[in-house]
């Protein structure tokens, strides 16, 4: 098993020197694949994040190439992705840009700020930052993002032209109220869109795979439903002249050619009120990437750097803003197209950026007459498998807070907005896992039988002593838990009225620190005024050297230190006659 | 031992119904000697926020009555307290006040907030929201923060008239440009007052024990420095003329009667601006006499209700707010002395209180030309043991990292200010918190000798197996730590590469959440891709009936839960010579 933590590389030195003429087929069969699934998508999540849909293929250049040199994830596809693209959206959307020209500066400076914290957490090293946000915080927040895209999307399926906002529920409320408005061709384009999407995802890959043709062949054909209804619907709105007769709305004019690079202007004012909308935008891309990038790499046996990947990120969006266009991430769906159609290295991701150059060099007019209808149908139906039913039952059934997390996040985003429901979902976790690091577990625990072992008197058929509580703490005692062991013990005192010695069996506390060993040392007096003595059991190395340090071991006396629960409790119990009876 | 959680309720129904003429005498001694105490510090401590002297004793009346009767404690003594006053004065001075009124405005509008947010934490059950903030932060704070509050009663005792914001080393400048203006009879008599009151303090309870006085009047006698100190100033004062002759800045005039009961008005934009450092200055109120009435009561074999003391400290700060004077809360030196001289129930503090009614009704004039040097000199040398060195060289000692948050606490309050430098502390704890809930304790473990006992290989001189690696996790696991519990064993992994088997000892495990549940059957999977069986062993009751409610189990196969370690390395060892060769 490959495990090496590495400063920060260029990673393609371990996949450049075993490279051969057979990986590079493979790759360019792969790249072709992805850029079949990647020219309408990157379009649709352009439309989405409120950009020119050829905004989206200037995505998939530049930042694929820095992805390529830089990332430690040999098949993740890096470019326009849904949730970025309506976060950014929504971002913008406070803003309340005046023009096009204003709208597209926000989203470069956000692609901008997005990419230099991602920047700076590589530097900082903060590639586990992800760990303090829950799985089930994720989930409700994708799931509701998912809602929120589609009713987003709804508005061009329905050919309706709207000023909305990125709140659900008022979207619905703009939508219903502008039913009057629909334009049926639109309409009608948008749902043959969806039931095309749909055929070529489900039935078509099952008809396609009796025909045992190469696998390459039936990669390429099964992946190229979107591509197919881009082109079908951007032929039919063209010859039967629907955008001038019946009003459908087209993509427009595309700018052959590449994008062209550009700097961007410091503007300091700007940036403090884009902050906290692109630190979100980083972090969120960084979580999906690295959630995609490392499920990839654990299938092939390696692993992923998250420094590393921080740093290829965050090159990839400074990228993006140097080419004027918006954030991006890893994005699922097509890196697990890349995967299952042979990509062996990052060279497969050069290769779909090349054909996305060749898309806008030579194909561009063909997307003039392209319905945004389709590219609607296209996100609506790319983001329809982010809505996460099962995570939600599972976690009802293993572990009701989770459940409740999820829950709240996904209200959160659904009845504010996105960024306040991130914000929820953060502060939950951390406001869980304090909760968590407070309420250490705590067992009064008992023979069992005539052996040696002690177990929870709760769960178990064990054997107690009157004059002698074991309790055992199942955590490292610190100053957040502190109160709650003391508290606990306090508690089995009161219920425990002819206790004379309490045995705090410490083998699960591998950790001390000054406020819990302060407050123990309180307890130690407190339970003496009550004629109970503390004792210890079981005490692990480094905490004696802790103890050792402090006055708590000279403060403890008479109660003594024993080695087991055993010797204690056999120690405990054989004084008893000896002591005088415990004042009341 | 007294141990029950009741709702809110009046505490004195415990103690007035074994009331005795004997504990009323005893409660008088005490209440009186608090007095002498007392006024000189109330009027200390409203110097030191600012306030005119006599606000100092109007804290001590209304709110005392309403602590007396809600509080849980039986001798906190409350009133002005050094470490509230000096946040005071800090958070005032921010928003730069024109006028004596308008300051007087602004400190009874942080009293009421203050009082309030104490109100909203009791019905918030908020009690325990103490537990989050860490003993050596506390120090730091109030260790610099005692710095803090000396250097700022330097101008009075240097009689030095300088506008002085409350940043320590900025303090320090403008004191030493001031240096040439100092008046040099107000600084002798600053000097003489802390001599004095160092005398009163150490050699004079000596020679005073020797005299075998009844006890009230060695109490009494020992404890009335401060006040001789303060009565033989002013009459020196006033007999030589200082005040008018040598320029000897004095108290002046204080209004004879008491404060009068007023309204607050409701101004929301001031409560907006006043929200922050009223919250922070409750949170300290109730830390600071949390701790002391706790330690208190557990002399006493009683407790403290968290719940029910915000409420009482609430209802004091607004009694506070209500007699038109500033924020207060439980004070150490005066509990002490209250607790030391006899007092038996909160009726001591209640003759305290009416003993500062009549200073006020008839000893007011006396005050008149008490020099501000003197007050000065009380506060510096009450402070002067607030400066804890000794839990710096503990914290040093015992855990590092309590050390370092220690410093940093210390540090952010003299260089910034007493806001930012409790704002850093609290982000410090839960940064620590957090950071030490992401790093759980693990260890490989091996058989001790022939027994059935495991321990750490690391520690211990054990025996272990080349298929078989068995690690034990010291935590339960959730979603902030599970990536470090996976990178542990896949770096074990490495390090073993004859390892077949992987054991984990879930004996500290009580708690897994969804997202630790998710991670683990990758690793299983992981695991497997490198030819690596996951096993559990010692799982506990809660933990496997989650275990079952998921698919782990059905993923695990063909690994096993073994009810002990002991038996798994038994069976695992056995099977050993029978399975194929590991792949490389």
């Amino acid at each position: 098993m490959q495990h090496r933590k590495l400063p920060w590389s260029l990673p393609l030195g371990r996949w450049l020197k075993e490279y051969s003429a057979d990986t590079f087929v493979r790759d360019c069969v792969a790249g072709v694949v992805v850029s079949i699934v990647m020219v309408p998508q990157c379009m649709g999540y352009a439309l989405l994040a409120g950009m020119p849909a050829v905004y989206g293929l200037y995505c998939a250049i530049i930042p694929a190439f820095l992805y390529a040199l830089l990332g430690s994830s040999r098949s993740l596809s890096v470019g326009p992705a849904a949730l970025i693209s309506i976060m950014l959206a929504s971002s913008i959307a406070v803003l309340d840009p005046q023009s096009e020209t204003q709208y597209i500066h926000y989203a470069v400076n956000i692609s901008l700020l997005a990419g230099l914290f991602l920047l700076a957490m590589s530097v900082l090293r903060l590639g586990n930052l992800t760990n303090y946000i829950s799985v089930p915080v994720i989930s409700g927040f994708t799931s509701a993002a998912a809602l929120t895209i589609m009713a987003s999307q709804l508005k061009h399926m329905m050919g309706v032209d709207i000023e909305q906002g990125l709140d659900f529920g008022h979207t619905l409320l703009v939508l219903f109220q502008s039913v009057g408005q629909v334009n049926m061709t639109t309409a009608l384009i948008g749902v043959l869109a969806c039931v095309g999407l749909w055929f070529f995802k489900s039935p078509f890959p099952v008809f396609i795979r009796r025909l045992k043709l190469p696998s390459w062949l039936e990669q390429a054909l099964s992946k190229s439903g979107p591509m197919v209804v881009v082109l079908v619907s951007a032929v039919l709105v063209a010859t039967l002249h629907l955008s001038t007769k019946a009003g459908v709305s087209v993509v427009g004019d595309i700018p052959a050619g590449l994008p062209s690079l550009s700097g961007v202007s410091v503007d300091l004012v700007l940036w403090k009120q884009l902050a906290m909308p692109s630190f979100l935008i980083a972090l969120m891309c960084f979580i999906t990437s690295i959630a995609v990038s490392s499920s990839l790499a654990s299938k092939r046996r390696e692993r992923v750097d998250s420094n590393q990947e921080l740093l290829a990120l965050g090159a990839a969006n400074l990228g993006a803003a140097f080419s004027g266009t918006f954030a991006l991430a890893g994005s699922l769906s097509r890196s697990a197209v890349n995967d299952a159609a042979g990509a062996e290295t990052p060279i497969a991701s050069v290769i779909s950026a090349v054909c996305i150059v060749m898309t806008l060099l030579f194909l561009s007019s063909a997307f003039h007459f392209l319905p945004l209808a389709v590219l609607g149908a296209i996100v609506i139906m790319s983001v329809f498998s982010m809505i996460d039913v099962r995570q939600f039952v599972r976690c009802w059934r293993l572990n009701r807070a989770d459940a409740y997390s999820l829950l709240a996040t996904f209200f959160a985003v659904l009845i504010f907005d996105i960024e306040i429901g991130i914000g929820v979902g953060i502060v939950l976790s951390v406001v869980l896992l304090l909760h968590r690091a407070s309420h250490p577990h705590m067992a009064v625990v008992g023979r069992v039988g005539d052996s040696a072992h002690f177990r929870n008197v709760e769960r178990h058929d064990v054997v107690t002593a009157n004059s002698v509580v074991a309790i055992r703490v199942d955590e490292s005692i610190y100053f957040s838990n502190v109160q709650f062991v003391e508290d606990f013990i306090l508690e089995q005192c009161a219920s425990h009225p002819s206790a004379r010695h309490i045995v705090l069996i410490f083998s699960s506390v591998s950790f001390v620190d000054t406020t819990a060993v302060d407050a123990l040392q309180r307890l130690i007096e407190k339970l003496r005024d009550n004629d109970i003595t503390l004792h210890l059991a079981e005490v692990k190395g480094p905490v004696m050297d802790q103890l050792q340090k402090s006055t708590f071991l000279s403060l403890l006396e008479p109660g003594q230190v024993f080695f087991t629960t055993d010797e204690a409790m056999r120690t405990l119990t054989a004084s008893r006659q000896k002591a005088p009876p415990r004042k009341t």
